[in-house]
């Protein structure tokens, strides 16, 4: 289940207590994985029974406490297991294909609506993604920062230049689906 | 729910059961839309009841009996306004990139096996396309062969092209991610 792995990759940065967790999903909707608060919080009581992140109560005052989770040695075992994988590509489910393929159900001019506002929206993805990526490369994001603190200097522009080109992969991907909606709307057109 | 509009733009084809829908779905699991038989069965009670779809049984033999669906016109307008609708894009949920992201955390020769896993992966998935796409154009797969029997002759060229392209797309989309994991390594190695 990629959700925690996904948690196990950002608490292996720096601990975290579960609304920090769920203010980091919601305050990156376009990252690589996305999460709502219903989800996060299980998954987390899941994990920690697993023995793959420990939790510690921290009191506030008289009344409040939460608890910050970190990643344990297995969790961070657990996590470089399933990153060194190689994992079978997940089933086909891309509705926005899925759409696609029924267009001759339409009118055209539907279709072409359709598809410009798919278009609109990849570009701005698009935009999202050459932010956050200008923003690694530069080592500025809260998360980059935490985790450069616990690796060698002489190994931060790499891990910058590593992770800032998995959104150039994203931008790739944005950047081949609107080219690939502009030439539909060529096609509907013909 | 997309999974409704898969069958919904299925049976706008042609009337099928339950099994016959669940072979469709096992025959193409790089199609657009992949679902297990643990969905497709409640989907389609779901749909009936909803006036979506229609069941009518099929007795054969003295004990047989199966449940032969199709779209009704409530279905088809259905399907219809939301193939004419602009729908969000889905949350971000890659688990490639997700592994990818982390990388840092591997040996490079041990994520340099994943991206080569991942590279033959998606060029076996464009070679699958490419067939799909070709026997789309050619209009000899089963799906295509029964849709066009209800389309006038002077559209089938057009219902094949954009079709077909749909296929085009997915390709792209999958050169894409391979010219990525090319240039990851290539970045590893540096």
């Amino acid at each position: 289940m990629s959700l925690q792995h996904a948690l196990l990759g950002v608490l292996e940065a720096r601990p975290m207590n579960g609304y920090e967790l769920t203010r980091f999903f919601e305050a990156a909707p376009r990252w690589v994985w996305s999460a709502p608060q219903s989800q996060i919080y299980p998954t987390l009581r899941q994990m920690e029974q697993a023995g793959l992140i420990e939790g510690q109560k921290e009191v506030r005052g008289t009344r409040l406490s939460r608890t910050v989770y970190s990643i344990t040695e297995r969790g961070l075992a657990e996590l470089r297991t399933w990153l060194a994988t190689p994992h079978p590509p997940p089933p086909a489910r891309d509705a926005f294909f899925l759409q696609a393929l029924f267009f001759d159900m339409i009118e055209p001019d539907r279709a072409a609506s359709v598809l410009k506002a798919f278009i609109a929206e990849q570009e701005q993805l698009v935009a999202e993604w050459r932010a956050h990526r200008e923003a690694l490369l530069a080592k500025e994001t809260d998360l980059i920062k935490e985790r450069l603190k616990s690796r060698p200097a002489a190994e931060h522009d790499r891990i910058a230049a590593l992770k800032a080109h998995v959104f150039a992969g994203q931008i790739a991907v944005a950047t081949a689906r609107a080219e690939w909606a502009r030439e539909s709307l060529r096609l509907l057109e013909a």
